[in-house]
């Protein structure tokens, strides 16, 4: 078993720091896992209480019998010291650093100090993540460390989307936000100054990790570049890795020494990462989970040819532009298409590329232009552009097309603008797990990325 | 008083095409006035009924004593020649005409017709908006013509921007997202093939109008260039014009034909409109609006320097990435306004810029930082992230933050990444009057039109 799963499948966690405060780290931490759904033992370990959130509180590590799989380490940075040598001892096999106090904000020697004892811990089989970080959250086995309490930061659902990030609150940010978004996600992993756990420990294990579909990373600069590079390299070949690198600019670059305590990778270097291992690039935040959603939801594209079915011709018309600079082709779609879809539309129809069903366009009609196109050779994938205001429409719209497309040879991405109405369609649609976007542009975006990485191999 | 007012502002309505079954265009349109607020005269024309969703039904305009001032066209493509001449005749003062069929489909001879007809209107003064149109939307008199039903496209709040769409569908879906966005929205014009008044005269109009702050267009191509360029001329000096060209690409371009009607105006073209008018270019459908909100609700920037204030590293990185990226500049903090947040600060915060108060960040905290960053005469504008997952922030930050910069004499756009718990802050922040963004760069982004646009000048 790779080790660092004992991070997310332990059998027994301890909570050093745990707090009787409402509202402190050490509370949230321990009241998280007590709350939560970790069927495995939780302790509490602090030396000023006899109990803490109702369980027993231990002075130390050494007062807990059992054997401790996750220590969870919350106490202020003097004292991490001394409760990583007690873990060390203890042979506790996994320890989150939760605490700040680091090579972030210049404290050298107390770094140090840690790294010292950190090497004699990994050599006998102890690994850390962190310090300075926000915790992970697996929810499959309840390890949720995340210090954000739940009912500010909601968790999200259990998906194939596993996510690095070198920042904390930004990892937390976006794992909040991918709760709302209904984004499935696998493994979260905040991994702050990395003295020891690393980006590179962390692609390699994601990598191995079957339930982890896809890969996406925030990184503001890696500690070992050969050992990345190649690990990415591996792993960008098995799976999707989307990484959006903070500090691209040598202002932010400065920013980031102050934060996770670490020099921002050149961009140079970054841009080489992304053209020799396959690593997909992400420019902005939204465009992170956007490529994540379609890598994790549709199948690989044979080509570079997209047709666009439409029922709002300014919609069709963008996504055209949107498609021709996003450097993607536009499919020719047969002269079959065309006239299956014909027989069902009216004369005034627009049955090209876009193919504009017009505003006054049914199920039916969808149905009929969806099977048509699924079937076409000429097309390698579809934007499904679907104006639900219209009267047409009617409300079993998303179970046709989701039937129609639950066993998809091609990536479709919908796209739908709107507001209350329109998103309870798209909502639908996307707990049915179909890729929903906003924005034509980010649509065509998406869909070139996935096409690239299908048309790389 | 403008000729185009008698859109707006008529004191009496026909809907000429009324129809009795539910989910028609001619249904819709009797409905949404007769239910809606408008206090005017609503009078149904169908020679078929004698009476229409509980109305009188009259067999022509004839049949009606009153003036109209609006008449709206629900009839097929055919009627409308007939039902244009008996407008004119009874000396309708504005026509709406909804009804699609004429050059978008190529059918050369039916416009020809048209045209003749509207020619001579327009000498005695009716004016003529269309054909193939969605109608138009003006809350606060209750002027709601867009075909679809409120419930499933449900109207935007009353404010002041104003949108102008050559495609009926589009300008819809925009309309219903602002609904839910909490965008103010003054007066919606779909235009369609513009036979009579096109994209020019309503930019004048709304250049005009009072109560329009913000004009936002979609735009695939223009019928006069040199009227419009001169129009956009005058008006972008005086209030922000923020335009989406819709076929930017050949490809996409030669699909606006069989839209509306229009042939795109070449790419070159919009670019020297944009450069020499003032007229704020928008690449994508996010930032019509992200632009427009940012001129309809902050002041102007005395310069280009901004000031990010965080609790969140990852998205400082992320800002200060965006702000240079954008080509804006990043300002020095005061030594006094550093002092004073230094004061109420750990000493792991990092003051500079970014301004990271870390994560520990309670609303004091962010009091002090807003105001000396308010005072300091270094900074021109304000990026404040606010992550409001963490546990410090207390649920009335809202309502400090909007305090400080109710009178705000800077720039201020707000930054929050997040689930529901920090959705519904930002949507107080929204209701509050305040930009708030979801993205570093969109905000960034939007920073930079809106500085453009104030050091223009």
């Amino acid at each position: 078993m790779h080790e660092l799963n004992n991070f997310f499948y332990p059998k027994s966690i301890a909570v050093i720091g745990a707090s009787n405060s409402s509202g402190t780290i050490g509370f949230v931490e321990l009241e998280n896992l007590l709350k939560g759904s970790f069927t495995g033992k939780i302790f509490a370990v602090n030396p000023n209480h006899e109990q803490i959130q109702g369980i027993k509180s231990h002075k130390s590590v050494f007062e807990i019998k059992d054997e401790i799989d996750l220590a969870v380490v919350v106490v202020p940075a003097k004292a991490v010291p001394l409760v990583l040598e007690q873990c060390i001892e203890k042979k506790v096999k996994a320890v989150q650093i939760i605490s700040a106090g680091f090579a972030e904000v210049g404290n050298t020697e107390l770094t140090e100090q840690v790294q010292k004892i950190m090497n004699k811990g990994i050599k006998q089989g102890t690994r850390f993540l962190g310090p300075n970080i926000l915790g992970t959250l697996y929810t499959k086995t309840g390890v949720d460390t995340i210090f954000n309490p739940p009912y500010r930061s909601p968790r999200p659902k259990l998906g194939g989307i596993s996510f690095i990030s070198q920042s904390g609150a930004l990892g937390a940010a976006i794992i909040d936000w991918a709760s709302v978004k209904n984004y499935g996600i696998n493994k979260f992993i905040s991994y702050g100054n990395a003295m020891d756990i690393n980006e590179a420990d962390l692609l390699e294990f994601l990598g191995q990790d079957k339930e982890t579909k896809v890969i996406v990373m925030y990184i503001e600069g890696v500690k070992n570049g050969r050992k990345f590079f190649e690990t990415a390299k591996k792993v960008a070949k098995k799976k999707p890795v989307v990484l959006i690198k903070g500090g691209v600019t040598e202002e932010a670059s400065k920013a980031t020494q102050s934060h996770t305590g670490s020099l921002a990778g050149s961009t140079q270097v970054f841009e080489a990462l992304y053209k020799q291992t396959g690593i997909i690039k992400a420019e902005t935040l939204n465009e992170v989970f956007e490529f994540a959603k379609i890598f994790g939801l549709e199948p690989k594209p044979k080509g570079e040819k997209v047709q666009i079915i439409t029922n709002g011709g300014g919609l069709g018309v963008l996504s055209t532009d949107a498609v021709i600079l996003n450097k993607l082709k536009l499919s020719m779609p047969s002269k079959k298409t065309v006239e299956k879809v014909a027989k069902i539309s009216p004369q005034y129809a627009v049955l090209k590329n876009p193919m504009d069903l017009v505003g006054d366009a049914d199920d039916e009609r969808y149905r009929v232009a969806i099977e048509a196109c699924m079937e076409d050779e000429n097309i390698d994938s579809i934007i499904l552009v679907m104006l639900f205001q219209v009267p047409n429409l009617s409300e079993k719209v998303d179970e046709i097309v989701f039937q129609l497309l639950k066993e998809r040879k091609k990536p479709v991405a919908i796209l739908s603008v709107g507001g209350t109405f329109s998103q309870k369609h798209k909502k639908k649609l996307t707990e049915l797990g179909m890729s929903t976007f906003s924005s034509p542009f980010m649509a065509a975006k998406a869909l070139k990325a996935l096409t690239e990485f299908a048309l790389r191999k």
